[in-house]
């Protein structure tokens, strides 16, 4: 145990210097990068489809896609207009920094892109692996039910702002949205929140609104 | 690179010995051992609740349950009637081999018990670590997409079952049932499925089905 945890800090704290490193090239194109985490289907794609449609003739807008496997959300991006680069992780849990710089790289972003990292679908270890991002999303679905923050509570510590996808099935499943909040705010008092619905839009304003105050 | 594949294989083969171990305490005390695996809120603990008050009175039960943390799904396998050993997995992506056999000893289950280790909410990890089960079970819920089995093929590589939950909910999502199954059989062509609800039932007789097939 003791092994594998020493592993572990080493792991983090190499991808804790190529953070950095990422960070200062975010920086030296005026690139705003979000490392957007969640469950798997929680809806980070579609989001994504759509926050292109909304923003894209503002501004500039790339993506890294992060899966274990398939090129499909790669596919699902540049068909809804922006340029993206798939990272598979094979057996890899997560993206991390080195892979990141990479796939920017490739996509060769225009000073001033909106740059959004989709993770791989996964609460926990993403949560540990910096990406050098401005900010941190985590997204959860009304159908995972509440608790999630108090049990995936690192995801939620380190989390700028916090999404609740797929209000759009409030009427049919018992989740008790106030009593999320609270748990996610228990766990991190600064969290910020949007409630909302990739499928249908419900809600899509506050978070447009959310990323044009932090990008302008 | 190397190095972190070199230290995965170490931690995966010492992983190996000890759930052949746990294998062969299974076998001393007739136990039968499922591994139930799925994403974060797709409905174990609501399944495995409904499965101790089906099949409680015929056979023992005992739970294992896996969380990064919370004692939330012990506190209500207890309420349902089942023995349960909470292993908090702190920042580990899964359990291991030797968390369960401590939680197991702590259980102490009579002979003929059917074991259920639920794991950690992730599609990635848990699919690398065997825990000496008879069986694998991967769940995943119509609200997550029907692309999971091509995004986390190892997982559904290795399972023995897939149980396709929340089918209370395909009315209010776009979910093609007859495409999901047709990509797991892609990665796994032997893989057997279940459709259910674990909130109303529905279903619910199929899989316990399969279990008495399998533990009689």
């Amino acid at each position: 145990m003791q092994r594998l945890i020493n592993v572990q800090e080493d792991l983090l704290a190499k991808n804790r210097l190529l953070a950095s490193r990422n960070s200062g090239y975010f920086d030296a194109r005026s690139i705003m990068a979000l490392n957007m985490m969640s469950s798997p289907g929680s809806g980070k794609t579609t989001l994504l489809e759509r926050t292109i449609k909304a923003l894209g003739e503002h501004k500039p807008v790339a993506v890294v896609e992060g899966d274990q496997q398939t090129l499909n959300d790669a596919r699902r991006i540049e068909a809804a207009g922006a340029p993206a680069v798939q990272v598979n992780t094979g057996n890899a849990c997560h993206l991390d920094a080195e892979m990141v710089l990479e796939a920017v790289k490739k996509l060769d972003p225009p000073p001033g892109t909106l740059l959004f990292i989709e993770n791989v679908g996964n609460l926990i270890c993403p949560s540990l692996f910096e990406l050098g991002e401005n900010y941190r999303v985590v997204m959860f679905s009304v159908t995972e039910g509440e608790d999630k923050p108090l049990k995936y509570p690192t995801m939620f510590a380190r989390a700028d702002l916090c999404i609740i996808s797929k209000t759009d099935l409030l009427p049919y499943v018992t989740f008790d949205l106030a009593q999320a909040k609270d748990h996610a705010l228990r766990i991190n008092p600064g969290i910020q929140f949007v409630e909302l619905s990739a499928l249908t839009g419900e809600g899509l304003d506050g978070w447009i609104r959310w990323l044009q105050d932090r990008s302008s």
